[in-house]
């Protein structure tokens, strides 16, 4: 079968699966995902074998150290799937919330309810974790989805899929609602991504080449995760020690996350006092610091910064710093060179807080708070599918709801319209 | 200038005005809508002789007299339009409303503000009142506009652009806030869908074709609309003068709508009962009936149905009708031939009106009402600008609120990761 029609046969079934996922009790998705934790935890040794094959394939193959480690399925991380799988069964079900239902001045009663978008593609990188992840959300709310996972992992993929396609089946549901690709072949992502008529919306988890690749291409709407450059502003009213405590938060917690800041913008009447500070405090936790002519006048030890430090993720522990006038100059660099991620201001102000919440763009805005906090579960969310930062559909930590969308629904006694 | 230049220069002037836009209060939105209308008012003359030339040119073009009578600018096509600018400025403003708004256990509140979606892009035929109605639509959900509209309407919408300008200008909102492509080259369109970095959704209004042309070709998120292809149920538990009366009203009230109905289903069981009625009232109405062996066999006067019937959007005095077993068999050929537009059920059964909910697949689903309440005023809406097949982002009739995204809001005091 060529790699076309596998695809084609694959999101037909999909599709076809989809309808039962969307009639499926809440109770009956909850069976499943706990059938599929028991099927985990009853195959630990397969899994491991399977995971042990790629492991070898990866080092024949010269994969780097880094991706090794990521594709190992260690019996800790064999834990943390099965018990990601328990919390997704413990979140609220969002399919079937009725809202906003109201009587209309003809007499019919018109609300929305909430319901699955159909069918997920998820296309991911090396990590087999995400397998089951995706695959869970995905059944909770209710959809159908095929994985399109990394070929080196490609075994491990496959013995994860036998997992859920038993556990789906131990509740009667058709084990087509989770399938995995089982080719290698590149080519399964160009089609599956232009499978209009049987895939509702496409996810792609890795890097930013990845991503960039499949929204160009797609035929399918895509919720995409691209840049975080994430910014901190100390304005002129911030209470320094919270702003002390914030940027060092925001950039040393965690280097290679999307929701870390990666540019702190100072207001330049408190340049001179809280710069000094925190500059010592990031070279004591080892950040390479690089600043504009005004951060280095105050501190000359900074180096110094170019025109692309400022739309640079660095994802590791550097930082770029720039002294701007006032709020305006703030919300412009913003604006300008942000990624539409995730902006933190810090200020005792009430009016410029309100004008920074509105004004700023991104998915993403926060007063007196630590960028870091931009996250599914620091949300509320229970977990997340990923972080968007597209403005349509879903912005910022898509969870269940995101995997949903809302039907309009209307209830008359035999009403017509006039 | 190439067109390539003129629609990138004209994404730049919009994307640039989209953030003064994004900041405006209420009060300046409305008052900008007032200043339209009264523009409009004041210079009907120049709209009329604008029109004048476009008529003339589809005249001398050959147009249809279904599309000249489209394109002309009646007094009262001018009056509805101003009475529309009226209607906008009454709705309530969606910008900034912030819901969900909640502690987490971390310690920060966390919630969602509702903000527009920035740049929005109407591509749309001879209408020229499309051009008023579209732009306040966008104005007051606090986005930035480019409006194209079919080439046979140029001067009028010319004329009508000039008076949306000047009343921006009047209350100092910046006239690039809502731009008409001055160009009647048709590459303009497929510049228009492209341009990702300036435009972040587009509107498609007109006939299918162009529809899936710009679906096909976009590199921009569409909200775009395709069939109608509707369906009413009558069920065993129906209430037949409830069924005869929507069923009626469904097909009759309106033909050339999206949501009239274009395929009745009957229940086996009640055929003989209720469809001899509504077969004679049908005829009565000059409606021409396609049918299933089966009704042909309760009504041999009725046309028969090919395969094809099912699933044709008719738009014109013709239905088909098929005797169907059961509910089960509704929901079926409602999910395998619809288009997931609005379908309805007439029942007095409780357990099948929830099923027949809960499993169509639609944008509306109905009990007990005519299929012809799908429809943003019906809904309350207040306006709309379109109604969405789609599933991602909006679905159904699209009003203000589809026209804008919600971002995440933290307030924290010092709030950092732990």
């Amino acid at each position: 079968m060529s790699v076309k029609a596998y695809m084609a046969d694959l999101g037909q079934r999909a599709r076809q699966a989809s309808s039962t996922m969307a009639a499926a009790t809440t109770e009956t998705k909850n069976n499943a995902l706990a059938a599929i934790a028991e099927q985990l935890d009853n195959t630990r040794e397969q899994l491991r074998q399977a995971n042990g094959e790629d492991l070898e394939s990866g080092r024949a193959n010269g994969l780097e150290p880094a991706l090794l480690d990521r594709l190992e399925l260690t019996p800790a991380r064999i834990d943390d799937m099965i018990e990601g799988l328990r919390q997704v069964a413990a979140l609220p079900d969002p399919c079937g919330e009725v809202t906003d239902l109201r009587y209309r001045p003809s007499g019919i009663q018109v609300g929305k309810m909430r319901v699955p978008l159909g069918v997920v593609g998820i296309i991911y990188e090396s990590r087999p974790n995400v397998t089951i992840d995706a695959a869970s959300l995905c059944l909770k709310s209710g959809n159908a989805t095929i994985l399109r996972g990394g070929s080196e992992a490609i075994n491990s993929n496959r013995a994860i899929a036998g997992c859920i396609a038993r556990g789906l089946e131990a509740v009667n549901l058709p084990a087509d609602a989770v399938q995995v690709v089982e080719t290698t072949d590149r080519a399964a992502v160009g089609e599956l991504i232009t499978l209009a008529e049987y895939v509702d919306v496409i996810v792609p988890r890795g890097g930013k080449g990845l991503i960039e690749r499949i929204a160009r291409d797609a035929r399918v709407s895509v919720i995409k995760h691209l840049d975080g450059i994430c910014h901190v502003y100390i304005d002129d009213a911030a209470d320094l020690a919270k702003a002390h405590a914030i940027a060092l938060n925001a950039k040393t917690h965690r280097y290679g996350v999307c929701n870390a800041m990666e540019t702190l913008l100072v207001a330049a009447s408190v340049a001179a006092e809280c710069l000094p500070p925190l500059v010592q405090a990031y070279g004591d936790k080892g950040v390479e610091l690089r600043g504009c002519s005004a951060t280095r006048e105050l501190l000359p030890q900074v180096a110094e910064a170019t025109a692309a430090d400022w739309s640079t993720e660095y994802l590791a522990p550097v930082l770029a710093i720039r002294v701007v006038a006032d709020l305006e100059a703030a919300i412009a660099h913003i604006n300008r060179y942000g990624s539409r991620h995730t902006d933190a201001i810090v200020t005792e102000d009430y009016s410029r807080a309100r004008r920074f919440l509105a004004e700023v763009d991104s998915s993403s805005v926060m007063v007196n708070a630590s960028t870091r906090f931009a996250d599914g579960f620091e949300y509320g969310l229970g977990a997340e599918i990923g972080i968007s930062t597209d403005k349509i559909h879903a912005r910022g930590p898509v969870g269940l709801e995101g995997l949903t969308s809302q039907k309009w629904i209307v209830f008359g006694d035999g009403h017509i319209r006039q």
